[in-house]
């Protein structure tokens, strides 16, 4: 469980990033300590990177991590650690807590997902049950896992503004479900109860953009503390906020914002001698699980999509239609792992980084989305928990890399903070 | 780095002990966050522990670790984390930390021991330097580290109430000096800054038997919480107030305890079939780094002791002459590395498990203090860290067995808050 390959020695305006993270650690450290008393982390996060060699930056910052079960057993005390520190906060004489996991339940992946979580907050001294949004539990259900354990998902039960499962009241609900399909009437006016996230981090009212905008912000702040172009840490983007890939209406706000980002790109490639070919990610401003994703170097392509592409482009998880679009600047990978294109995901409690995995794609190119068919995941070793850089090694050594991928990471989870405070008013 | 031998299965009332742990470890950790509400945890800690098979308690609590240079480096990441929760709680907003080494700077050991601190702590945002209470030093001093680093030592300047450093005036001061040879005046009314651990902790004021009091206090809770008898985590102890070894007074007091508390032991032993020969350790009751310990079977061997015994018992670290003394039940220890006795040592910072290793001594047998010429130090992976416990497996295997020694470890540590509570007007 080392981390496979790491021999990318970068050049360029990248290597003086990382250099100047690396000689600023205790600085950044202190300034994110700050930032942290001003602004509540989100439970946990999961951040997806690029690495492009001339630019690293978070592509999606997930509020409902789904691949705890990808980080390998010596993050493990990391992650309990985190939790316990995080638990304080919200239940510190608590007892319970509710964990409401996906509905997928035949995925045995994201099964053991919640698996490893439960394990996780168990060891922060809770009680932890499963309780299913689906209407199909109506009674408690087992699964079994791959390792012989096995694990029960019960129906909820809402008495009064609390939420629980028969014979348990908890004193607060996480959520590991993102709400694709909508925010649950079971789920509102819990005044009782800690619920995390709040409702609004769910993908029925989160946008990408508002994420985005509050990691420019965040990203403003942190490139002025180190002296740093923020570019290089931070990708454009734009909006459409009323797109219909059926009626092909929007496609002129399309159009207009890869008119617009692909000059801006190529401007910073001129400054800093890259040559590469710069391109657009257009994506549903709302929702995961990579579907609803196209790559794009021009503006003729988002104009007159064929019937394939249109809808492909329409639906995203729960089958829920896009509407809303975000344009953001692609930064491809330079990461491999076995040959195959690779990206890391970090993964964080509270404030902390608890570990990282490689996402690796044997069938997509360094220039594509990596979370789609073909996917499988690379655990790492300790190295890649970023806690250990030493300025005096080489900034491609594991510790020193990934020590710059958790900022990064972390600036987009305070982003993630932002964020919700920002949108606060806006889950109904 | 891995664990190097785990094997022992055991049977009899310790299998009870750490079957009850396991099955309980959520309980357990939900008790120790009530406490640690009531009780602010050390700043950092380290424990070391005995195993016999039969019984697994601590046998002595150190608030000033020296060997953070024994972690592996895979535990590091654990110590950064804690770390930072820790310094929030003293220094939520501060910039720099100085750290008071021991004076012996020639112990290149000792020497790693800072440098590994200094970089943990470091890790959590501070600016850290290093000031000595050694009067030798009087100009900013270079020590070179065998990796090739180089430690600075720099003399201390008193300005009013604060202490610093030439141009540094840091927020909190932590002590990596046990204070043996008594409270420097330059460390007294420090009324603006944070002193850790506080004055009172150190050797020059604090007694073993005022932790073993508060130890008693707390593992009564614990054992009633869990149903475990506590005389299974906890050793007997009495206290004998003005010995002089070398005018021989005082015998008779060392003799009664003795007396009294190899019977206790015996019945103890008689109670669960255990066969093994009671044992006393008579040692001082202030102080540490092994010296003047006795391992004793009866009452005789206190009496008319020769005049090397007495001159052995009779000082310990910084010359300073014994006149207090601790007479605690002996637990030998079943742990062996490479067929050398050993004993398991676990590290905390603040109320967290941040890794262990084996002191491990060929020159001494199970019965025998291990913290002696011939000691090394073996490094353990991160199962070590005790952070993920699995009743399904057997309590035998790494991450089970240091379950139980990182709960027992955070039971001391737990002591100590309590013991540095009841004491906190001695400090003079």
């Amino acid at each position: 469980m080392q981390v496979p390959h790491l021999k990318t020695a970068l050049v360029g305006p990248m290597a003086e990033v990382e250099r100047r993270i690396l000689d600023n650690a205790t600085r950044i450290e202190r300034w994110f300590r700050l930032e942290w008393q001003e602004h509540t982390p989100p439970f946990y996060s999961s951040v997806d990177l690029r690495n492009s060699g001339f630019k690293i930056a978070p592509v999606d910052t997930n509020l409902y991590p789904g691949g705890f079960n990808n980080l390998s057993r010596e993050m493990l005390p990391l992650a309990v650690q985190a939790a316990q520190a995080a638990i304080e906060k919200y239940c510190a004489d608590a007892r319970s807590l509710l964990l409401i996991p996906e509905n997928h339940t035949r995925n045995l992946f994201y099964l053991q997902n919640v698996a490893r979580l439960q394990g996780i907050l168990r060891q922060t001294g809770l009680e932890v049950r499963l309780g299913s949004l689906n209407p199909e539990i109506t009674a408690p259900t087992d699964f079994s896992l791959p390792d012989g354990s096995v694990l029960t998902v019960e129906p909820l039960v809402r008495n009064g503004d609390r939420l629980g499962l028969a014979g348990f009241d908890p004193c607060a609900i996480l959520l590991n479900n993102d709400l694709s399909a909508g925010i649950p009437a079971v789920l509102r006016g819990l005044g009782s109860q800690v619920l995390l996230p709040p409702l609004h981090a769910g993908w029925a009212v989160r946008r990408k953009s508002n994420h985005f905008r509050a990691y420019d912000q965040v990203v403003a702040k942190f490139a002025a503390e180190i002296g740093i172009d923020p570019w290089l840490i931070n990708p454009y983007f734009g909006v459409c906020g009323s797109i219909n890939f059926h009626e092909r209406t929007g496609e002129e706000c399309l159009k207009g914002n890869v008119e617009s980002i692909i000059p801006r790109i190529r401007a910073k490639y001129a400054e800093y001698g890259i040559t590469e070919e710069p391109f657009v990610i257009v994506k549903a401003d709302a929702g995961t699980y990579g579907m609803g994703i196209m790559s794009v170097t021009s503006p003729e392509e988002v104009v007159g999509l064929n019937r394939k592409q249109r809808n492909k482009m329409s639906v995203v998880k729960e089958g829920l239609e896009v509407s809303e679009v975000i344009i953001q600047e692609g930064v491809h990978t330079i990461e491999k792992v076995g040959g195959a294109s690779a990206e890391p995901v970090v993964y964080m409690i509270d404030r902390f980084v608890v570990g990282s995995f490689y996402r690796v794609n044997t069938l997509r190119s360094a220039t594509e989305n990596l979370n789609a068919p073909g996917a499988h995941f690379e655990p790492l070793g300790i190295d890649a928990a970023g806690a250990t850089p030493d300025p005096e090694d080489d900034p491609a050594t594991a510790h020193n890399r990934f020590y710059t991928y958790g900022v990064i990471s972390r600036l987009a989870a305070l982003a993630a903070s932002y964020e919700l405070e920002q949108t606060a008013s806006a889950a109904g």
